[in-house]
């Protein structure tokens, strides 16, 4: 057996999420069933982060294990004719057996990008970029430099059962690139819905509505917060997600199985 | 009365083109609709590129006379909100009555966007963006540069009645950004599948199929080439429109409109 580990890009506009649904169009749905269909034998995948309907991906990570004889670069080539266009297999590499997308993963990193245009998205951007109004970036930076580091993020979880809620929020800040705003998140990993509430809430903050010191105040709060509006799905991406180096992978698979105790059944992310 | 000028954005995937045709989806439909039911008479736009089905546009320019009182950043606002998704209006101001989108016009700019990617393109990027193979790019700049000035391009242009073939090609020149290749295509206006047959030509040279002097050679034949393969719509954008100042229009409006003793019924452009 060989473990391969996949580089996924796709646009989540037309798909009912990451996660396989019976009768539903899903992105690990039509994966595997390209992938069952070309190595000729039932594939599975197992990946990083579960992402919600609408959620796009620039960088996921997936893996599988397979009996067959695999050429990884022309394996690629293959898949881009088979796929749809909406989904890609960027990259297959041979992976140690230790590595494990989900369990392995140190770092998740998110965009999510806005547009203060007056006239809302750029037609050939609509589907990835959400209007706002004009607001105040500085302001929205320091509410969001609040939230660094670890925390309980019960405010901007939807619960779910087993799943902890406290996370180590590596990265939060804000770019300016013309007229679009571009939100950096990175985590250890993200409960559900965390990175479209931390999003919420600066828009918040950033239309003059909360003030930065609301924003930390959140953190306080052991349940989601009825005060933050989740943001849109579709101005969301998964960018990348950090792995340790193959020496480290056995000794970080066994941590984060430990953290966590009670199994959550549907991964550790979803943005 | 008063003269509108429009700056339009459109992503042409969803359209069977600019030029409005009953019981179809057209860029000029959706826009008319919106319009005339704003501002509560009927509105017909003169355009300054009658796009293809599939071709986008970033900067597109076109025209209308109105009796209505407008404030042109309050109207931008409103059909922000009215129009869909795949069609922005970015911006509207007062012209002067001597301003005609179409035949005012002394220079349109369109790019073309290839990928070399192995995987094809970004999903989010493959509305627009066009997969090829491997290409020797300084051979595609060779044989581009040999195109501009001043030439009958009838190889490159699909015939239309009435409608010169002569056109004075400004810019063709290729740029790498990553593993994108992007056509920069300017001239004073374009004949009927233009650039896609100028880009469909390049990538002859590029793939190594063609030398650049053939396709310099091009410019020698009287009709449509069939050795061209013209290249797909969706990778073909009008990024905008040269205009002169004001106090000239008068004078290119009637230089123009002798240029073309024959009236085309469909406008200059296409590209």
């Amino acid at each position: 057996m060989m473990r391969l580990r996949l580089e996924i890009a796709y646009d989540g506009t037309d798909f009912i999420g990451w996660a396989r649904q019976p009768g539903l169009r899903t992105v690990q749905g039509e994966l595997e069933d390209a992938l069952s269909r070309m190595l000729r034998e039932p594939v599975q995948l197992t990946v990083a982060g579960r992402t919600d309907a609408g959620v796009h991906a620039g960088g996921q990570v997936a893996h599988f294990d397979t009996a067959a004889e695999i050429d990884c670069d022309k394996l690629v080539h293959r898949l881009a004719r088979f796929l749809p266009k909406d989904v890609r297999v960027k990259e297959i590499r041979v992976a140690p057996s230790e590595f494990d997308a989900r369990f392995s993963a140190i770092r998740r990193h998110y965009e999510y990008t806005l547009t203060t245009s007056r006239y809302g998205a750029e037609p050939l951007q609509a589907r990835h970029v959400v209007p706002c109004r004009a607001v105040d970036i500085e302001a929205m930076r320091a509410g969001s430099r609040k939230l660094l580091g670890l925390h309980d993020f019960a405010a901007f979880c939807r619960r779910r059962e087993g799943a902890t809620t406290v996370r180590e929020l590596q990265r939060y800040d804000w770019e300016r690139r013309g007229e679009l705003l571009i939100a950096h998140v990175s985590a250890d990993a993200f409960c559900w819905s965390m990175v479209r509430s931390l999003v919420g809430a600066a828009l918040a903050v950033g239309e003059g509505r909360r003030t930065p010191d609301w924003m930390g105040g959140l953190l306080d709060q052991r349940s989601r917060s009825s005060e933050i509006t989740v943001a849109p799905a579709h101005g969301l991406s998964l960018m990348s997600v950090d792995y340790p180096p193959d020496a480290e992978l056995a000794l970080r698979n066994a941590q984060t199985r430990e953290m966590r105790t009670v199994p959550s059944p549907d991964g550790c992310c979803g943005g």
